[in-house]
């Protein structure tokens, strides 16, 4: 820290503090009056002072009244100053011309600049800003949140029973701190890796039951305690679960005692239909925890997502929840309260829904005149993603590898909708209006060379 | 769900599914032809076909090829909606004349514009805001923070090393999802109730070492793993740790093989000296995990605080912390990152300091001549708190009833100064500095109806 436009008085500091760390002023050795010093070195009384009165502070002198400063009991220390550790810098090197892979929100769909206004116009609210937030969220915030999945998604709550949080696993987070039990938590539909990943540090047992969400009847749900689903998006390209296994996981939960949480991800783009209401709305038996978050409604970065508590685990969060502070930033609960309370999320949210559709609709036509036979190009029911098969005997990860190469990035589908062939998941979301048709092209013809013509 | 603006289409939904639900129309049930319905309730084709769609892609009825559409296979259902749960709500009817509790950021010495600007900045930068933050932290703020931290608290650090997150609690839950094991956390100087919930939920083993922390090497730091310590702040009135018990807690961690987390919060409000740079920056067998936050440099509505990791658990990070989310906002972290690199912060903070000390000098002082030899007002080292004994026979406790009922808020201090009096501990960021004069007398005035005289 010693550098040349540092205060005089603090290169005096740092050169006793030096002398006293390495042992070459021993214990019990006095420092030299104030005068004395003065004198010597030339500096100001109110300059010694100081580097005495910090030497002092910090413990490394101590003053005797009438007598001076003395040297503190410290034994000699080696004061290396550690190294830096290098930097490890990833670069990478390829020039990706089209992503079909990342999921951020679309530039075009999003309007920024009323974003920026409810960001603006939150900012002026200085009093509140400058004061701790509530634990469980702003109580207006609340109060909008809970008229939003009451009016889009039949969600029945008051905003009592609301928690926001800086995304959900920071919600998930909450819920393991409140729920001290070890519980068993079954993951039903997508895995979700970033969910398992939090019960898992919590020390709770994971199972994964029938990805297909057939005979929900038939689970294995012995002695699990948590069952987690995602009913508006049972798998990537989005298909919804029925009503009838809707229903059936309800009665479920009420004869072996376990909570649903339902992650309403991504419910709200479905392209054909009206989302489906919230499982949360038809469970009159009260056992469904329900998680919303902003992140694939509004912008990835802002985090802010919220659970609505069923009664039970409400009077777990008043009693054990309140310690744990809130994450999610004031200004952005603020801002996001008054954007929906004026009714601009609805309109952002028909705004993107139009354009994916568009775009998705418009790709896999394209995809589908340009692939010919060998490629196949299949609309998925909700969300911004949709699915490729393709004539190939690669699998579908040497496909992702072999774009990658030529500057195109595509997702592997884990699971693949037919056995044979292999199959991707692609997002339109990165991809421009005005170059739908030069990616479909671009696509086709880095496939077609892989492919069995 | 149902009100009159909804679209007719949603309607004969409606009407239809509370039919199915109930069991009035039961499985198997053919559903009117479309043209007959058409007919039957003299609306369009197109609404009836969106109704009958919306029926089916949620699962109540189902489409045969050439012969129409049925109810599903559901069972009857009680479908009776849940009231919403009461709200409860608490209103505090004591209006307040005087908060000498509150720890809220002093208006007077918040430049707020200044912020809004960078914030405001930090929104043109749309690219960056529509896609997911670094699960770390943003790269350029973690470079900041680095800079930062070395030049004002003496921590060495590359940005690697830094690990961002919303609080202090967020940092404590990656840190105990990254180190599985079932570690022994020992708490040293202030109880810190909101970080030792943590790692309970975490299920970690808390211990509390003396309070005092005076012979640390006596200290039984036998199995643990951690020492919870806030040395810039040993007390709640900012007494520093010194240097020869330091290093002892340097050796010791490097002899028992314990990682010490240095909670730097508070460390630069020292009123009379210079910072005390940070016990990380001394310790060069790496054992010491930095945490800092800027809910009191900053805002406290801000939710951002960052850890330095020791090499060990940067490793563990690198391995397992990458699938948690970064939960601090993007905007925040972009417009943080630049009003640090402006050198704004530490202009901030030495205009908050200058305030704090000008304000609880002139309080204490006004106090102690209004108290006369019944109340003592002592100032603290650092923060912007200080003491205040009470020559009476009441406990702090029934001191702060007796001033709340009087509109003046008090908090009593747990381990009180000396063992025969009271003792409050009080800040002053809630007191304008043109009613210092009123709030002494004032505070004054109704301890004294308590006082031995």
């Amino acid at each position: 820290m010693i550098n040349s436009k540092q205060p005089l008085y603090l290169k005096i500091y740092e050169r006793y503090k030096a002398m006293i760390i390495s042992g070459r002023l021993v214990t019990g050795t006095k420092l030299p009056s104030i005068r004395r010093a003065c004198n010597e070195l030339g500096v100001s009384k109110t300059t010694i002072e100081a580097a005495y009165l910090q030497l002092e502070a910090e413990g490394y002198i101590k003053s005797k009244p009438q007598s001076g400063f003395f040297v503190a009991d410290i034994k000699p220390f080696n004061y290396e100053r550690k190294k830096m550790p290098a930097l490890t810098k990833k670069t990478p090197n390829i020039n990706i011309e089209f992503d079909f892979v990342s999921a951020t929100v679309d530039k075009e769909g999003f309007d920024f600049n009323l974003w920026q206004r409810y960001i603006k116009s939150a900012l002026r609210d200085n009093n509140r800003l400058l004061s701790y937030g509530e634990p469980q969220g702003e109580a207006d915030l609340r109060a909008a949140l809970a008229d939003y999945v009451s009016s889009r998604r039949g969600v029945i709550c008051s905003p009592d029973q609301i928690v926001v949080g800086a995304g959900i696993q920071n919600l998930l987070q909450t819920l393991c701190s409140i729920d001290e039990k070890h519980s068993t938590v079954a993951f039903a539909g997508i895995p979700f890796s970033r969910g398992s990943a939090v019960f898992s540090s919590f020390n709770r047992k994971i199972t994964v039951v029938d990805y297909s969400y057939l005979n929900i009847s038939n689970y294995n749900l012995k002695d699990v305690d948590y069952v987690y689903t995602n009913p508006s998006h049972t798998n990537p390209w989005g298909d919804i679960l029925p009503i009838s296994q809707r229903l059936e996981l309800i009665k479920l939960a009420q004869k072996k005692n376990f909570i649903i949480i339902e992650d309403d991800y991504n419910s709200e783009f479905q392209y054909f239909n009206r989302p489906v209401p919230s499982l949360q709305g038809l469970d009159s038996s009260d056992n469904t925890l329900y998680i919303g978050t902003f992140s694939k409604l509004l912008l990835p970065s802002l985090r802010i997502s919220f659970m609505v508590l069923p009664a039970k685990l409400l009077a777990l969060y008043q009693k054990n929840g309140l310690i744990f502070n809130q994450t999610a930033s004031k200004t952005e609960q603020i801002a996001l309260c008054r954007y929906l309370r004026d009714g601009n999320l609805a309109r952002q949210i028909k705004k993107a829904r139009n354009l994916y559709v568009a775009k998705c609709t418009q790709l896999c036509e394209k995809i589908n005149e340009y692939g010919e036979d060998n490629i196949r190009a299949i609309m998925g029911t909700s969300g911004i993603l949709f699915r490729v098969e393709v004539n190939s005997r690669l699998s579908s990860e040497e496909l992702t590898s072999h774009a990658m190469c030529k500057g195109i990035a595509l997702r592997a589908l884990e699971k693949t909708c037919s056995k044979e062939k292999p199959c991707l998941l692609l997002s339109c979301s990165s991809i421009p209006s005005d170059r739908i048709d030069e990616a479909a092209k671009r696509i086709v013809q880095i496939l077609n060379e892989k492919t069995d013509k």
